[in-house]
């Protein structure tokens, strides 16, 4: 894009960043845009409001750019952002197989699984991927699965699984909230499913999902059923126990919480769900996200042998494993801890400055992200462009039911992790100020 | 992987790197490991035999490496590299999309399309990805295909056709050879094909079938038969004209030719092919690779509209805008020869060696890469260690009926291009050394 040049008066500048706003874009698909300001022009910012960039010779050096505080993806760490320009290798050279199978190994320690029959999976995809991988493997044509409406994300889960064949019921809670337990525990006693699926947060709602106790209904009143968790905006920054909580399968991406560039299917599945492969009456019905091809290659690079079935990226299997061994240096209770501090904190700010959150319930409410309703007299296409303005990104909405009322505030990772970055506190302050330039006064 | 002591004497080094090869790995699914040494333990490689480091201060430095010259994944520039460190930015921001329609523009220019019904799409996903958009969208189940088979990746795109239901026929050509006019005329003629598959180049083989007398035999006898290529080891270093030669569909991936590091499944469709999709009786088979999903994604992205169906890597874009933009900076009738001069060089080199391709026939050679059959006293887990100590990485064999007999030699992208890094003189070298470390004489 040309440079353009920075006008002095304010409101100008505001219109200059305004024009690459979604009112010029139509929606092509309902619902499907995510509304961002411009990134590019970094010369409007303030360059004290943009983080600083990390002096040390060893790492990759960020340019200056505007703090990105959308629910993935997210700020990444320099050494993560150095492992993707990793040199080039071959995907079944030891080195990097090495470096597969511990990638994998960790996994394991993320998601808190020890037993062996869990298995987790690495593919080149997005965490979109993880869906077809359960509708596609581990429930048959004309199988029951329930899903817990959650938002935007637990029908597209839906529509995915229907793709594959399987019968949908979808248990749909009020928006910014989530089906409770008697109401499941009822779906479940009137029919027999083959698996219930989860949104562990709806990244649409910031809507946080309860596990433990919904698995433990599952065995109790439905032994039978497969337990799977969408955890693309969960893993790693809310509290999840594999094994502990007896689940089957939970997909994720990387660009969330884990703090790797996008561009990674990343699931685990227990040895039940893998059973469940291995009896299908059908053959899985993808080739790309086949289990049964996959499942032999991630064994073998697990047991660092080479093994091919479609080539791997090794840059960002590289940028995951140290995203992961990152992570698994300190105790993830500490990181969950941290991601709930600073959740409670921003929710704090938010309450202070008058505004309601999309979950309005606190035991509903994710700890990676704020779904944050706007006062009535500011719009999206004012308040996004002001944030631009101090440095910090935020997301639009992207229900369907509430997609212009609200605005989805990103906390995970090194934003979260690095106070020295300055990310939340600076945000905090430009979402005061910037609503205030949109004249918003709390009453 | 801890730093290993450098023995002094060669027959235990070679031993060293020996352990790290094939022989100790079990093959998990048949003919499916590429068998590749060691690139990890640099500290066994004679320093002057790796390629030296670019000491410009703005392009990412690659430290000390082996030469990878397998077929795929290559070697990459520093710039491309340097792009995949890219600092994280909203998939829907405009600067990204920006990039993001650019590359899909300059994809147009690469298959050299200027056709406006022709459809570029980018995917998270790897080269096998492209086999389900042709399989999932654009045949639908009881349909027949004719699949030309010249090794086991046409063998893959012809499973991966069967799993979405296609009636799958196909024509299997010797080892080393592909289907010729004749035959494919008379199976034509027996039956009405919905499509027909041609493998540009089996990576397995080496083999290059030939595009232009195909497509325009289909066209005359089978008029409504649409003619997609695995473009996967051919495309940007084999002439290929979309428009001129009226193919449907062109699938690859970055990391071959292209030279962007693997993570992207890349593909063209004709109007044609668009127009089957949109007139499918049933729904596209996959969700994640559905055609009807990423289309409006594709097109709105091209024409600089932010769009959201599942999220893209942000730096595997960046990464494959800087490998086009290296690629349309010179005309691509020079990029072609300067491939086909290299290739023939080295073909020539094998010849002198005394040694044989896999494809005997040098209208049938591919001009990325050389299957080469090794002499009988040689072989792989002797040869390939002697070529990775002087630097150089070549793979092992792939083709279920000759898997131990052959390695495969890749010539692609910059290590073609870029005289200065000297790859292809260094690794003509490699052979002639190695083979004759492993007691081989020509007769």
């Amino acid at each position: 894009m040309p440079h353009q040049k920075t006008p002095d008066n304010p409101p100008a500048r505001l219109s200059l960043i305004s024009r690459h706003l979604a009112p010029d874009y139509p929606i092509n698909t309902p619902y499907a845009v995510e509304r961002l300001p411009d990134t590019v022009d970094t010369s409007l910012l303030p360059k004290t409001q943009i983080r600083a960039i990390s002096s040390s010779p060893t790492m990759s050096p960020q340019p200056p750019h505007p703090t990105i505080l959308i629910p993935g993806p997210i700020e990444f760490d320099d050494a993560v952002l150095q492992s993707m320009s990793h040199y080039s290798e071959s995907h079944v050279a030891p080195g990097f197989v090495a470096t597969f199978g511990e990638t994998l190994s960790m996994l394991r320690k993320l998601l808190q699984t020890t037993d062996p029959a869990s298995q987790p999976f690495v593919l080149s995809g997005s965490g979109t991927l993880g869906w077809d991988l359960i509708a596609a493997n581990l429930i048959e044509p004309g199988e029951d699965v329930l899903v817990l409406g959650t938002g935007y994300f637990s029908d597209g889960f839906a529509d995915c699984l229907a793709v594959y064949g399987a019968k949908v019921t979808e248990l749909k809670a009020a928006v910014g909230s989530r089906p409770q337990l008697p109401e499941i525990e009822k779906a479940l006693s009137e029919k027999r499913y083959k698996a219930i699926t989860v949104t562990h947060v709806d990244t649409s709602t910031g809507v946080l999902s309860e596990l433990a106790n919904l698995s433990a209904l599952v065995r109790r009143v439905s032994p039978d059923t497969l337990v799977f968790v969408d955890g693309v905006c969960s893993v790693a920054c809310e509290e999840l126990d594999f094994d502990g909580w007896k689940l089957d399968g939970v997909v994720t991406a990387s660009q969330k919480a884990i703090g790797c560039p996008a561009g990674l299917s990343i699931s685990m599945f227990s040895g039940r769900a893998i059973k469940a492969l291995e009896s299908r009456k059908t053959p899985p019905a993808s080739y790309f996200a086949s289990m049964k091809k996959w499942l032999p290659i991630m064994q073998n690079y697990e047991n660092k042998k080479p093994s091919y079935f479609a080539t791997p990226s090794p840059q960002l299997v590289h940028a995951l494993h140290t995203a992961l061994s990152q992570i698994l240096s300190k105790p993830l209770s500490e990181r969950f801890a941290r991601h709930k501090e600073t959740s409670d904190r921003i929710k704090k700010a938010v309450a202070d400055l008058g505004l309601k959150q999309v979950a309005p319930n606190p035991d509903d409410q994710a700890h990676g992200m704020t779904a944050i309703y706007l006062p009535e007299t500011v719009q999206i296409p004012q308040i996004l462009p002001s944030l631009a303005k101090r440095g910090v990104v935020f997301a639009g909405g992207i229900h369907k039911e509430i997609v212009t009322k609200y605005i989805r505030f990103g906390h995970m990772g090194v934003s979260v992790l690095d106070l020295s970055r300055g990310d939340i506190d600076r945000a905090i302050k430009a979402l005061e100020e910037g609503l205030s330039e949109c004249g918003y006064q709390k009453a």
